[in-house]
Parts: C-alpha cells; structure tokens; sequence
C-alpha cells in the first residue's frame, strides 16, 4: 500500500505538543489554497464562476478567510454560519444560504446580508412572503426524484428530504415570477463524496437541459446554475483524486452545446464544494496512550470519536500514518481505538500498521471536513485545538481547546452557576 | 400500535414554550425516581446494593443530584464526570471510575477522590505503578471473549476493545495482590440495551463463578461484583419494560447457590445502568416547522439530529407523540427530519402519524438517555435547554440552551478574541 504523504514531521508536532497537549488538528495552508487554486482553474472559462464553501465542512474563520482570499464565496445553512461570515466580510452574493427545514428568522437574516436564497421547498415561497421579501431573485434546489433513479451511483433522490420534485419545479418558478422575480438561479445537489466524474458531467446536462425546459416555459433567464458539490476526495492511499481539470473541461462542452448554442443567456456555473477543498488539508493528530492485546490488538489514542464521528457515523476510511514511522513495514495488524465508553469509539478496525508503541504520535488523514466540525462532548470529552500550518511553515493557533468551564457553561451547580460570561 | 403516555400537556409545553423556545428536553422527576427505585427494591435482598448511574447517559447536575437521594452512586469515565460528581457532593466509594484507554491524571484524580477503580486492562497496573497508587482495591472489568460467543444476543465481546480477557484476569488480581491489594472487586459489561432478562441471569452466573474460579487460586475474598449495566428500555409501544424484580430474584438464587452456599464471603452485588433509570424519563420536545410532499411527505422539526443523535448513529427507533392529537388515528406516514443539511438528520423514516401541522408540538419519546448527552454543534446548530418537571408539576431550568457566545466560544475572528471568560 502507498504511504500517503504528511506535510509536517514528527519534531515539528513534538515541539507544538510541549505547549498544547494533543489531540489536535493541523490544517496545511498550502494544500488548502491548492484545492480551491485548482477548482478555479477548472472552470476558469466560466465568467464569474464562484465555488461557495459548504462552511459546515469547517466551519474556522481562519480556513474561511484563506479562502475567501482565493475568491470563494461562502455557503450558508444556519444563523450561525451566516453570523460568522459576516463577521469575516463575506458580502452580499458570496452568500449563498441554502437550508431545509428553515426558521423565519434565518430568511430574514439571510435577506438582510443580500445573500442569494436557495429555496428548498415550494412552501419556503410563504416563508418570503411571511418576512415580506423584497427582492428579486428566485432560486431553488431541484429534486429529480426518479428521473435519475436508475443510476446506482446516485443513491436514491427520491428518498432524500432536499429539494423541489420534479413535477412542481416549473410552478415554483412561475410562483416566484408572479411575485415579481426577475433573476433566477437553479441548484441540486444530489450526492456526497463521489469519486465518478461522470456523474458531475450528467448533473451539470440534466440541470442545463432543465434550465431550458423552465427557460422556455416562463420566457424567463437564468444567470446560474449551482451543480451542488459532492466531489469526492481519496480517503484510501489505492484511490486517486478527482480529475477537476477534465469535469471543468466537459462542463464547459455541454454549457456550450445546451446554453450557449441554444441561444441562451450564457449563464454561470457555481459549485459549492467543501470536502474536496478542506478534506485532505487538515489532521487529527494524537498520541498512542496504550498499546495492549486482548482477543485483538489495541492501540488507544488520546482522541476519540469525539473528535472525528465520520468512521462511527458513516464506517469512514481514513487513512493514518504513524509519525516517524513512514518508512517503515505495516507488519502488525490492531484496532485503533479512543477512550469513550461506546464501542463504536474505533478510528480503524484490523488496520496494518508499523508496530505501534506509547507515545507515539499518529496522524489521522483526511479529517479537514466534517472533522472537528462534527465534534461532540460525549462522555465528558473536551474538543480539541486546531492549527493551521502557515505556508512558511510556522504553525499558528486557529481555535483554542475546550476547558471544563466551556463543558459547564450551560450548568448550574454548586461553584458553577450557568458560566454566564 | 397502543400509544406511550407522555406525563405532560400540550397546554404545559405551551406555556413553557411562551418564555423558551423550543426544541428542549423535558424529564420527568417522578419517572425517574420510580426507575432507580424499582432496582433498587429488585436487589433489596442485598446488604449493600448500589446501582451506580452511569453518567455518560445524563450528565446533568439535577438528575444526578435525585439519584444521589435515592442511593444511587456514580459511574465515571472521564475527568470531567469526576469534577461534576464531586461537586455534587458523591463521595468515595459512591464513585466508580470505569474507563478505558485513560490518561494518568484521570486515575489520579479518582484516586484522590476516594473511587473505586475499574481496571480495564492488565497494562492500567503499570498506571497505578506511574502514580503511586497506595489503595488496597484491586478491581477489573472482565471480558469473556468467545466463552460466551455462541450466544446470538451478546454481540461479540471478542471484537470489544473493553476489559481484560479470560486468559489473564487470574495474573491481573494476582499482580494487584502482589502489590498489597486486600479488597476485591470484579466488573463486566457486555451488552447494551438488552430487553432478555436470561441474558443477565447467565451474566451473573458466570461471573459468580468465576469469583469462585479467582477466590480459589489466590485465596482472596471479594467484596463486590459490579454485573455492569445494559438492562434495556422499551423504545417500541409493542415492547415491554423488562421485569427487574424478577432479575433480582433470580440473581438471588445464583448468588446463594454459587457464592453463599460455596462459603465464599456473600459479596454485594453493583449495578451500572444509566439507560434504565433516565432513558424513559426524558423526552425531546420540538416544535413543527413545516410539513410538506415531495417524493415522500415530511415533516420538518425545529430539533434536529444535533439534539438527538440515535436515529442517525444506531437506527434507533424513538416513539413520537403528537401533543393533542393522542387519540387521533395515525392514517398519515412520513418521514420526520430536522434541518441539517446531512440526510442522516432524520427521526423517524415511514412513521404512522396523525395528520400533522405546523405549529403542531411533538414529544420524541425515551430521549432520556444518550439524547442531550450526544449532543453536538454540525450546521452550527446550538444545543437546546433541558427542564425537569417535578413531581409538583412546576418545571424547573435545569440546562439553559447554548448561544451563539457559547458556540464561538473557543474562536477568535473580528468582534470576537476566544471569548475567554
């Protein structure tokens, strides 16, 4: 198995471990500016194509503003994350805010900041109505249900709870148009994590062929199309990275074939891409509190599911290098477990591996997406720092680790009343 | 399908809800005291019984503080529950510290604390060495592996991570007694949320002999055996709760066949359930926000999977209640979700329902238990308020929710430097 590559050694984790106890995440600014460098260039042929970060990926306003700076836009689903992009000077347009399942005042907020609202559901139009929304734009999630059923790639839309089916996708449109719409947008977003090009290559003609369905029904123009995100990112060290360069390339044929050549506005091309820019920049690193066997081997590490749910949650595969180790045989075979009472609390089962000893330090691959995001406080467990390893090598604290006092913030007990800070 | 009772009004929640929006989590004091009091009646035959909560399912201050009140003790596995348990006024050996894969100063800290420690592993002696353990308690958790691997109800102890296997517990307790340990003690926890009152029977069967096994070779006495927890709760209407007397009574007659009547010293039997005692005690309270048909009819929550992670994790089922609408017929399926954008966030999948709205208020039962415990921040969703209702019928704060503050409490962006308080 091909090792997969860490951008920081051993001495230099030890010596940012002396000040800050493991675990903790490290994010790789180079690799980070790499990835969205490279959507871009993609779909430069695209004026003014945009990839809005899916924040909840990872949602650090260092990782946001480094991206910001390479010209992505932000994507939005909660009060939060809208407030946090505002705060780091994500304006009007760069906000895309596309939510389920959405409470009045998120609309508000969202229409207050000019950000461009996605609309989910058919209902979300008495959601405006209901905020008195004032302006003219009119986008949706579209749902093709059944229409791409059979493509085994796709999993199942018509069991997803997003989007707008394809047989009200025309009213909800017309309903907006009513209401005064002038411009008009269209987004789907139908799966996570894939690693097929050409089911990107198939969303983009499906939604293309859509735009000119609506287009000429309504006698309305689109100015873009979100094809969603979803493009998926190498977890096993066996598979290779996408090829964006190629789903540009083929994306900008079919904008010419159904856009451009049909006589329609030559609109934009958005995508909303986060585990393909954030994913392999960050890891979670920690060290090996207990090597033992029982019936198996076990190597127990100072983190914990708490800190990376994805191998519980989803049985994820992410890949993990012993520090110091690289070059060394995997010739023994253990669990790589935390120290929750759960026993899902497992980041690898019957994983090859150097032989592990106390102390050592392991780098877990992958984990700059839906990571540290997706921690939790089970058990007890604090969540940990995150660092961000500046391009020229410094590495710079970019989210502090909990304490007890953050775990009782919300309690009232003798010595701790509510935190109120 | 007959319907769960839920132990509080619409108009209360109502009236809750005018001053805390929803969602939240309610717990019902008298559920949860009948609960701890109808174990600790089941094994009333035994001089010295505890049942020690385990507190990763509800580390609230006010719930534990009622267990205090009823006998119970407290299972710890982190430094966090030991902070909250001592603050709380649990003292020595009313604490057991059950972990595995643990730092130094967490066993520092019990130790200092007075707790009974649980050893997970042979290599946890090594530990005590580390930090000069001077107790003369020897206690370890026991892990059968594939002794009792035939049994289909078990899962798999061969494939846990947790205790020390049957191979060495003998050396462990010998090790311990080389080392001066005169008090003994012996753990297991294999399963969780088990509604077979057999399998806790033989749980205890085997246990008892082995007692016996170990009291023999090394000629020591044990004081207690802690049977671990697992006793499961009835989360489907057509399931029934399990009939703890019955185990007690049976544990009973195992005790006195294979200890007592063995002239082995009549050790106290320990329990550690958490499930049992606040699983059915808790309810997550959420509000609809939308109800809508696309492929499938939705409902949509104001709580998401954020505040209740167990359908997701473990395709668990949690009865819902319509508030109001109890004696409705459920002619009306759906799915009912929350508002993440992930499309795990779903509570229920093909749920019978009666005819939804929103505005309509929905108790999700048996939350109790693992519900606020799991909770996390995806989407930069914000952890929700919990309520005791006491047993008066007043409704009492006893978690408030979290805030924006709370949740960029540990980030530094502009208008915000780590909110260190």
């Amino acid at each position: 198995m091909s090792e997969k590559r860490v951008p920081f050694s051993l001495e230099q984790v030890n010596a940012l471990a002396k000040n800050h106890p493991t675990p903790f995440y490290i994010y790789d600014e180079e690799n980070l500016r790499g990835n969205i460098r490279r959507l871009n260039d993609a779909f430069s042929w695209c004026e003014g194509f945009r990839n809005y970060f899916a924040v909840k990926a990872c949602p650090n306003p260092e990782i946001m503003s480094i991206l910001k700076e390479e010209g992505a836009g932000i994507d939005c689903s909660s009060m939060t994350e809208l407030i946090l992009s505002e705060a780091l000077g994500f304006k009007g347009e760069e906000i895309m805010f596309t939510s389920n399942d959405t409470p009045l005042e998120e609309f508000q907020k969202a229409v207050e900041m000019g950000a461009v609202i996605n609309l989910d559901d058919i209902s979300h139009i008495q959601s405006l109505d209901n905020i008195n929304y004032q302006g003219d734009f009119a986008c949706f999630r579209y749902n093709p249900g059944n229409l791409r059923g059979g493509n085994a790639i796709i999993g199942e839309p018509v069991e997803a709870k997003y989007g707008v089916p394809d047989h009200t996708i025309v009213e909800a449109y017309q309903l907006m148009k009513d209401r005064g719409a002038k411009r008009f947008g269209l987004h789907t977003m139908l799966i996570s994590n894939e690693l097929n090009e050409d089911y990107f290559v198939e969303t983009a003609e499906m939604i293309f062929e859509l735009v000119k369905r609506i287009s000429d029904v309504l006698n309305i123009q689109f100015e873009f199309v979100n094809l969603g995100g979803g493009i998926g990112i190498p977890y096993r060290p066996e598979e290779e990275a996408m090829d964006v360069k190629s789903i540009g390339e083929r994306t900008q044929a079919l904008h010419k074939q159904f856009i451009v050549d049909q006589g329609l506005k030559p609109l934009t091309v958005y995508l909303e891409c986060g585990r393909f820019i954030s994913g392999p920049s960050g890891y979670l690193v920690s060290k090996v509190r207990h090597v033992t066997e029982k019936y198996k081997k076990y190597v127990g590490l100072d983190a914990c599911m708490t800190n990376l749910m994805r191998p519980a949650l989803y049985g994820a595969y992410h890949h993990i290098t012993v520090l110091g180790k690289e070059q060394e045989a995997r010739n023994e075979t253990y669990d790589v477990t935390g120290s929750l009472c759960e026993n899902n609390d497992k980041f690898a089962i019957n994983r090859n591996l150097p032989k592990v000893r106390p102390g050592d330090i392991l780098a877990i691959h992958d984990a700059g997406a839906h990571g540290h995001a997706m921690g939790f406080n089970y058990n007890g467990t604090l969540r940990s720092a995150e660092f961000l390893m500046r391009t020229d090598g410094r590495f710079e604290m970019i989210r502090r680790a909990e304490t007890a006092r953050d775990y009782f913030a919300t309690l009232n007990f003798p010595g701790n009343k509510w935190s109120v800070f």
